[in-house]
């Protein structure tokens, strides 16, 4: 195998790649990235036996092949090389190095079988349609923050994306949480998704799938089984295992008739929130709201460090309400909000309270009060 | 105790108090910055009992007094505030705790008694010299990466600053070794400080100190005596403690005859090394200098990960020569070069070697070749 390629497509391609493989692998060959060198160019190739990430790159090949090559380290030394140089890399005959040249720079890396490399098998997923990068991007950064991280409750460890009908609207929808809070947002339907099966897309793989759409303004392709999804954008594809089990059936949770209302301007609540959960308790970062008459005062009190309170009007036609929650996970749903206000409705303190966005009708957040 | 301060006169105080504070402390009043209200101001203080640090900030004084406070917190609240906030803190008769109110914001903290403070001993020291912040910044950027961050050579703990005497100029000079390198950078030596005593300044408080000079163009006070040394800029003083002992004959190190010299382009140089440092064994870095007519080659050789060179064109008037080097401390040195080129002059493989920077005659660098 020899091939020469331009620096700059070396490190995008290998720095989408390389983020798949982990720091530490029992078996060797997920430490390395296979490299094919065919009639179209190069690709390079890692996986994770769960993920798989391939792209292609244009590039000059003079000798046909396969070779593999540590990740990290081929990662590391494109990224060191000077700006525009030409990389060339050869695996000759029975070595079990591949050289890289580039200038007056010449490293020799230990190469493992590229037959050793387990590539996921390329069969076709059932359902396929195409989304703007944007569009699956937003749906993204407005769950993710509200996936599970315990490990025991495997089924929560990821972004349920599924068809919805949204009072008689088809939308895709992409749901997490982790059982203390609720994040769902949505988008019109694409085409080809109306039978799509409901998945659950483990975080690692939203995580690479949104390395991915970074600054891209293109369609993205999204194929989806029962056991796999695959994303296809540009010259990149990601194709990745899903979790197998059941998401809960959250629509049950999500209180559409809250009774109570408050609309908040979102920049300056979530500012006085950070300042009073300043002295929270670490572990439950406890702060209560309690509105009065168009007033709301937000307070904190921590036996070991003290009291804070802060006041601010709102827009609350309830009479007195108290209830109570845990900063972070409201600072979270603060910083998904792009109106200038979110909308919290109550239904008492110990009831879920659903909050919206006055600048996105296709996203909500739920969160489950604290005792104060 | 109430005075009323600006909200960004306020964060710069704490900003430079507070990170001496250690973020565990057995003595709880370690934890608290010493808060007073006099006739001319408002003064913050914090200590770890090495290292005292006293701001004195513009403040509107209604009474008078003294109060303690958390310094993490305090100044977590001081940056979560609006800009342009007036802060209040109050602390009244035998309330245990302070306040601080804010337009509505309002925090309530636990105070330790102001009394068991720990203040050092406003001695006056016995040397005492003017220097410009700029010069005292690039005496400490020069050197404290060579220091040593072994507990058992604590003499190696700090940089060693003394009046010097460079081929008869008279030099303040600062040096830092851990034993396998060596920095030592001067400047003219300030009036008044001809009689210093030698100290080690430890590295905590060369940290801090270079905090306070972060993009002053004034001139600092410092004095010193056998124990202590002290840094006056602006509002703020620094005291601290020195390292009580004796640091290395450090001229004896420095070899100032080494015959043959090397002149590289340093940027050119700093990236090659560390490109091919990129396979270096993790432990040793070991990077291999070999030059033969005009000509240096990088190589790296590393039983696990492979092997790298580079070759580059460097003036070597010598012959042929092969030396090896830790390749970071190698970069650290690089890092600090300003000229274009850096010299090496060697003497052979297994002796110091001198580095100097065409940009800053009073710099040099000394570095312990490895065994390659």
């Amino acid at each position: 195998m020899k091939l020469t390629i331009e620096r700059s497509a070396l490190l995008k391609a290998l720095g989408h790649v390389q983020a798949v493989v982990e720091r530490r692998n029992t078996i060797p060959i997920l430490s390395n990235v296979l490299i094919t060198a065919g009639p179209d160019g190069a690709s390079f190739a890692a996986t994770d036996l769960d993920i798989e990430i391939q792209e292609s790159v244009p590039a000059r090949v003079d000798r046909e092949g396969m070779a593999t090559a540590p990740a990290h380290t081929l990662y590391e030394i494109a990224r060191k090389l000077p700006e525009g140089a030409d990389v060339t890399l050869e695996l000759s005959g029975d070595d079990p190095r591949i050289s890289l040249k580039a200038g007056r720079s010449s490293f020799s890396l230990p190469c493992l079988p590229p037959g050793d490399f387990p590539m996921m098998p390329t069969e076709d997923l059932a359902t396929r349609f195409t989304i703007e990068a944007k569009a699956l991007a937003r749906l993204i950064d407005k769950t993710r923050f509200a996936i599970s991280t315990e490990e025991t409750r495997y089924y929560l460890n990821g972004i349920h994306l599924h068809a919805a009908d949204s009072d008689g609207r088809a939308t895709l929808r992409a749901v997490a949480t982790d059982g203390v809070r609720l994040a769902l947002s949505e988008t019109d339907l694409p085409d080809g998704a109306a039978g799509m099966p409901a998945v659950i897309v483990p975080r690692k793989t939203v995580q690479e799938a949104r390395r991915l759409l970074e600054d891209s303004d293109d369609e993205i392709d999204v194929s989806v089984s029962e056991g796999k999804i695959r994303f296809h954008l540009g010259k990149a594809v990601l194709t990745s295992k899903l979790i197998d089990g059941a998401f809960p059936d959250y629509e049950r949770v999500i209180p559409r008739d809250n009774p109570k209302a408050m609309t908040v301007e979102n920049k300056r609540f979530a500012e006085a929130v950070d300042r009073v959960a300043t002295i929270s308790i670490e572990k439950s970062r406890s702060v209560k709201l309690s509105l009065d008459d168009g007033m709301l005062t937000l307070a904190v009190n921590n036996p070991e460090s003290g009291q804070a309170s802060e006041e601010m009007p709102v827009e609350f036609g309830e009479g007195s309400f108290t209830i109570g929650f845990n900063a972070r996970y409201v600072l979270d749903v603060a910083g998904q909000i792009e109106g200038n206000e979110a909308q919290f409705h109550f239904a008492d303190p110990a009831s879920p309270t659903l909050v919206t966005d006055s600048g996105d009708p296709d996203a909500l957040y739920v969160l489950m009060p604290l005792r104060v």
